[in-house]
């Protein structure tokens, strides 16, 4: 691993943002996935949620959603991009008391997608916690992670699962 | 738990935001943390970074400060507040493999600054990752919750530990 | 009405922002409305939305909201306020084939929220409009408008009915 | 009728941007239109604007313009897009005690510019709001509309008149 | 001057917004100033604005006014603030081929605002600059400083003259 | 200089974005520069920040960073654009007592970059003052100036040393 080093920093040690002017532009795609962990009473208000008592997956949703717009205003040294598509989808799995949030961001463009599908899920699941946390303040927000990306230069990846 | 309700919801399952109009101003302060797990060398890049080599955690730092200002922007329900004071921490933990993350979040105001914090805590860690990810992209961001809070009319709460 | 002028000139016609630094702090609170007009079948697919079809007044509620928090850096010589609270409501109309909003919104300050009130109805409006466009894009916004306002110096006010 | 649905919904009913990743890139053009009705004399005020006492609608302009580039920000499920051309016209009507406001948008893309066109009117419309209302409380802002749209798949369209 | 330290870093070096939850409320002022120094032919295009032909400073108003009420997002360590006033002047020098900017911020609270008056100045600067750049690329922003200060622990300011 | 006009006004003198849609995209690059000037004890307190005492800079660099991302939201009449590359070098003048900032922004598109360059130069220098003015509020920010650009219509042009 001699040779890697972070993208991120010159020579001297400052950081900066990655020069990707004369990157191809690709088609390229990002999921990233994470769970809201909390207790089964919260899980189960959460659920009926769909009938009528308040829909706090719904908000979650817009939320991830702009908040991937937002990326490079949020994470410094990312390029400023025009995502074409982004979709959340939310999983609730009684069996674990979580919610599992994923988020597939897609642009044609020199640069991934990945910290903006990271970005979509790590707010969604903040937005839960807020709506949930009169309830149920020991949430916790757990594996926030990439799950796969194509595109690019570094092509294909998939984590180990 | 039969009376427990989600405060976002009125009594048609709309959600709005809480209104705080009658509450009293009091000290809140609020502390989160969260950690991002990841391979012995990312760490140990990270943990040069002292050494003029790039400091991730000075760029990760800046970007959770910023964040916590942005909170209610990002935040569907979150209230714009003043924030008085946004601290974080890093500690490097070469047990663990892990970057641990900490915010403090204070405001005399009408409501909490928890989500503040909250925020701090995710975009300081996504920072993490987006630095450190040409290195090692199977970085999690994990237990990501509320540490402690105080002020406001649910007065002190602590996670159990 | 010899004496009237706008307030966002001063006396060499610059717009500068109204200076509130001496103004008491008042319990404020606005309510705006205003309708979006559609063709019938448009009408009975959002009326749907509540049954899981895809609920539009959702986001458009969330759009609303959020915008109402945005009205300082849209409106140029609007002022900075910290709004304690937001509640966005919507009614069916069969009868005219519209939407109708109505936005409430209340703080503490120097200066009245009529504009976040209004801004939050127009970006609700718009919301409907975009989530719709693909079937009715002949939708109008008419009649935003605002509907009473008390607190301040100019005291109570509602609109002619 | 049968067919129509929002584009906006998957068929669980989630609300997502729609995917415009595999959308040709092509010229687009929208223009909207709304009106700001008020009093006789608050128009001849805004009209004298251009003498030196205070320019409303200069103002005004300039808020539409930078809302059309905020539009993704403010419009949950609009895509971020690179808007080429934003202009605002203002057309002072004595008959109808009315300012009437044009926008046009353009850009080469993969989706539309009907919302940042909407969206600069609806802004430059409670800009005048803001500005006037001092004097005028009452006025209403109407039929905001999209006037004609040209490019992508659904090609051209126009108000019927 | 042994004893003086930065006040945005702690013990160890890192950066931190500075703690002011315990700070008094209090009166605070700041007015800032800077100059755009130009050819004496872009000096005179500007000064005829006035007269019908486009107005650089309103729109350069317009800007510094928003920039201002940007400060906390724009200066990283800046805290969040109301504006209770903001005030823009413009003296056109034709003796030295200058346009002076001169920014005056006002409010009560626990923090001052020099950050926003100079941000005001320097983002109006930017402003005159991008309007006149077409015809006088060689425009320098000249001695952006603050002119004084008043409220605070720290009391009154001002520049040596 | 007869025909020398603003490109931002049109006929009329209303100001407006210049339509960029029938411009080529060809690769652009711009330098802008600036300097802070400074007491001797300050800029040797910056310079230590190298040491582990708080790095002045390095803050300055990531605001400077996000402020270029920021640029068309800041200028009124700028286009939203996607930079492809923005970095920013200080350098120490002891001779001088001066901070000299550079930044270098680069994309492929329509309008050039100079005003991000130009914005990350300003705000850079405005958070060196952020974080020295405990110590040193008489600093002032110097020579903001655009140092060369390529690219586009205009081709290229360079400063006069």
């Amino acid at each position: 691993m001699a040779e890697k080093s972070f993208t991120h920093f010159d020579a001297s040690g400052n950081a900066n943002m990655v020069d990707v002017t004369d990157k191809a532009e690709t088609f390229r795609e990002a999921v990233a996935a994470g769970s809201v962990i909390m207790e089964a009473d919260t899980l189960a208000m959460i659920a009926q949620g769909d009938h009528k008592k308040g829909d706090v997956l719904a908000v979650a949703r817009i939320a991830g959603i702009q908040a991937a717009k937002k990326c490079s205003d949020l994470i410094p040294l990312c390029h400023p991009l025009m995502l074409t598509s982004v979709k959340l989808e939310f999983d609730i799995d009684r069996d674990n008391n979580a919610v599992h949030i994923r988020a597939r961001c897609k642009l044609s463009g020199q640069t991934g997608v990945e910290m903006e599908a990271l970005t979509a899920v790590s707010v969604a699941a903040l937005t839960i916690y807020d709506m949930c946390k009169a309830v149920d303040k020991g949430m916790t927000v757990n594996n926030v992670r990439l799950v796969s990306k194509s595109g690019g230069r570094s092509g294909e990846w998939s984590a180990a699962s």
